[in-house]
């Protein structure tokens, strides 16, 4: 190598040392505070930039019928309060008033909040990406609203509720069904009439995009491989749960549709059926497309098959107990479940890798082993003790398993808060 | 081996033989006409059960609308004759007066017909095998009306016009339904309320049965292995297409549901979709949920989303010539094979062999080549020469492939004639 060369190769480092300094310096000062608004509920939780800690969280609950804020500064009391909410912009009034609390809060003034991430149920095809939020995009956010008629409403009333009491504070929108925007169309189109995507936009998004994108980073650096040579197989399993197939760090299919009601069946969510049912039980029962529609989102899934419940504990002391559809649903799921591993294998031409996430792939492990038991033809071999943990991230698959399997809690909310920080500081 | 064993052994050697002999002997001796009845058509085959040579063959159709008989009489003219055909009883006698024609029949006497066999749709879960017809099993078929609206009333108006024109002549009806009877309920059970299982029998059947059982023990024979400890998926891929997991030479799943709009995409069906779909179109579009219903069946599929054809021909040639919704809903359907195939391994734990079957399963060389493209991973290396085959047995798979992949033609008439040889001799 010539001296020039080595000159130059010198600079760059000092000057990428610099930026990254730079950035870090940035990053130190900054507290994020993460947004996910309901109809009526607002989650939050104020996050540390630096050092990824959360400095305080809670809830309000009840908005808009009487109201109660649930709030906690780390290393303080947890505490609750019956507030009359009658609306978001009181709910973000009493947030704000909880983390400025002298005796319980978590910051002196609201200078201290440096940006504001929030959770965006759908951005249609508009959003690929998370966005600093102006006006144009609460307009794109609106024209979703189509999609996800009970989200994204709800989702704007939080941001603006935040714009009134935070002027000025940087604001950035993290979509739930951005992840996904890198599908083949093979992969998104339905085999409809062409003309109800052209017209409305029916195709599959896909959603926990935020969570499956976190996850699969993590996993992939759990591997030890660039992200861009692995296929993986991320299964989000909690009261709502989708899988989705990333290749080279892409999410390439996923198991939800057009809206969370697709794919697996769920607490009390179908998942896929024969959509001729829907006539079928129409005729039955005498009920309209919208009342069995919110049957197969409200009622079906584990919850209805069992019987018993939508949560997976119940299923399991159930099935204990000799209850047959508790056996039953925990089958149909875990059936479900392993299916999709073998065809998202199949759509990727291969896997390295699988983590299990959310609640219930976090701490259940005998659905983690009935949805892989049988696999060992692709090269799947699960360690039993260590598949005994709950809510750990650990490999628990043994050491001769050709195919990785990992429990990677996820964390949305500070990946939503990482995606504030990233697109702030750009 | 004492003597007396040798002795005792050479008896029951004697013994099996003259009952293969008798039971060739019977077989011998049979014609048997299949029927397949729909709403407005007939479809029929008198079959040579020894030699298993298709004697004669035809179509009635637009019953009850005009009229219009098909026949012909291998090794003689096909002709077509416009008369007119009120009702199905009508039908039968234009059929059976055609066999019995002089110039161009193929029998002398309606006592030439040894036995009918007749395809019936939907048995629900009372028949999980094929059965001679008694007046219990029309009632209990009848039952199954509920099921198959369309097509079991056709089925046994079928049964008894064939019964007032031959009486005294053995009738077996092979169900659509039956050799996926087998299913476990992990793989059956839809989740949703249970008690609409309970109250309507709402779960998954499959359909192509005849079809998916033929085609199994065909591939176990070429495979040379006994079938019980095969694992085959059989991808019957026509205008409707299913693809079934047989493991053991049991159907274990199988991709329709409760109705053949289930699974896949086809023709003109779209398979398994978001199921919220259907209320997001009924409030778009001002539809009912039948008038949805009746358009994911008739309007969907390829044909919808192509906006092209329902044929895979023209599906083919339009993508040739740069349509790229051709070239889109080719690759959907594809993609949607591919994933079943993943799917089913992995439900089965393992693979042996796939055969390919029906119109597009057994012409279709580019849906063959794309549906496996990339399951090298799996063990499976297709033969680019070999699969350039159309309607021919044949083995497409390389000799370095870990699964073999085969073309087999299937035939549902054959199966039935089958079937009903052996119901009838029992």
């Amino acid at each position: 190598m010539g001296i020039e060369k080595i000159i130059l190769s010198y600079i760059l480092k000092c000057r990428f040392k610099y930026k990254i300094t730079r950035y870090k310096q940035e990053v130190l000062e900054m507290k994020v505070l993460v947004i996910n608004c309901g109809s009526s509920s607002l989650k939050y939780q104020l996050i540390d930039s630096d050092s990824e800690a959360v400095i305080a969280k809670g809830l309000c609950e009840r908005i808009g019928i009487d109201g109660k804020l649930t709030h906690q500064t780390i290393g303080k009391d947890k505490y609750e309060k019956v507030v009359a909410i009658p609306e978001h912009n009181t709910a973000v009034k009493y947030v704000l008033d909880a983390l400025l609390d002298k005796e319980n809060g978590a910051i002196a003034s609201l200078s201290e909040i440096d940006a504001v991430g929030h959770r965006i149920v759908h951005g249609g095809e508009k959003f690929a990406n998370s966005v600093v939020i102006t006006d144009d995009v609460m307009a794109a956010i609106e024209e979703c609203n189509d999609l996800a008629p009970l989200h994204n409403p709800a989702n704007l009333i939080g941001i603006r509720a935040c714009q009134a009491h935070m002027p000025g504070v940087p604001m950035v929108a993290v979509f739930d069904t951005a992840f996904h925007q890198t599908m083949p169309d093979k992969a998104y189109t339905y085999a409809i009439p062409y003309e109800y995507y052209e017209k409305y936009k029916i195709r599959r998004y896909g959603f926990h995009g935020t969570s499956h994108s976190f996850v699969s980073k993590r996993l992939a650096e759990l591997v030890g491989k660039d992200i861009k040579d692995t296929k993986m197989i991320i299964c989000h399993l909690g009261n709502g749960s989708s899988i989705t197939a990333v290749d080279g760090g892409k999410s390439v299919d996923t198991s939800m549709g057009l809206t969370p009601l697709a794919g697996l069946p769920m607490g009390t969510r179908s998942g896929d059926i024969d959509p001729a049912i829907l006539e079928f039980i129409a005729g039955k029962e005498g009920k309209s497309v919208q009342e069995i529609t919110t049957i197969l989102n409200k009622e079906s899934g584990v919850s209805g098959l069992s019987g018993v419940s939508s949560d997976f504990r119940d299923l399991d002391n159930g099935m204990k107990n000799g209850n047959d559809r508790c056996r039953l649903a925990l089958d149909v799921f875990c059936y479900s479940v392993k299916k999709y591993i073998g065809a998202y294998a199949a759509a990727m031409g291969g896997l390295d890798a699988i983590a299990f996430t959310a609640g219930i792939g976090e701490n259940n492990s005998y659905v983690r082993k009935m949805s892989t038991t049988g696999l060992g033809f692709m090269g799947i071999d699960i360690d039993d003790d260590k598949n005994a943990v709950r809510g750990e991230e650990i490999k628990i698959s043994t050491e001769n398993s050709h195919i990785q399997v990992w429990v990677i809690p996820t964390n949305e909310e500070l990946a939503i808060a990482r995606e504030t920080v990233e697109l702030v500081n750009r």
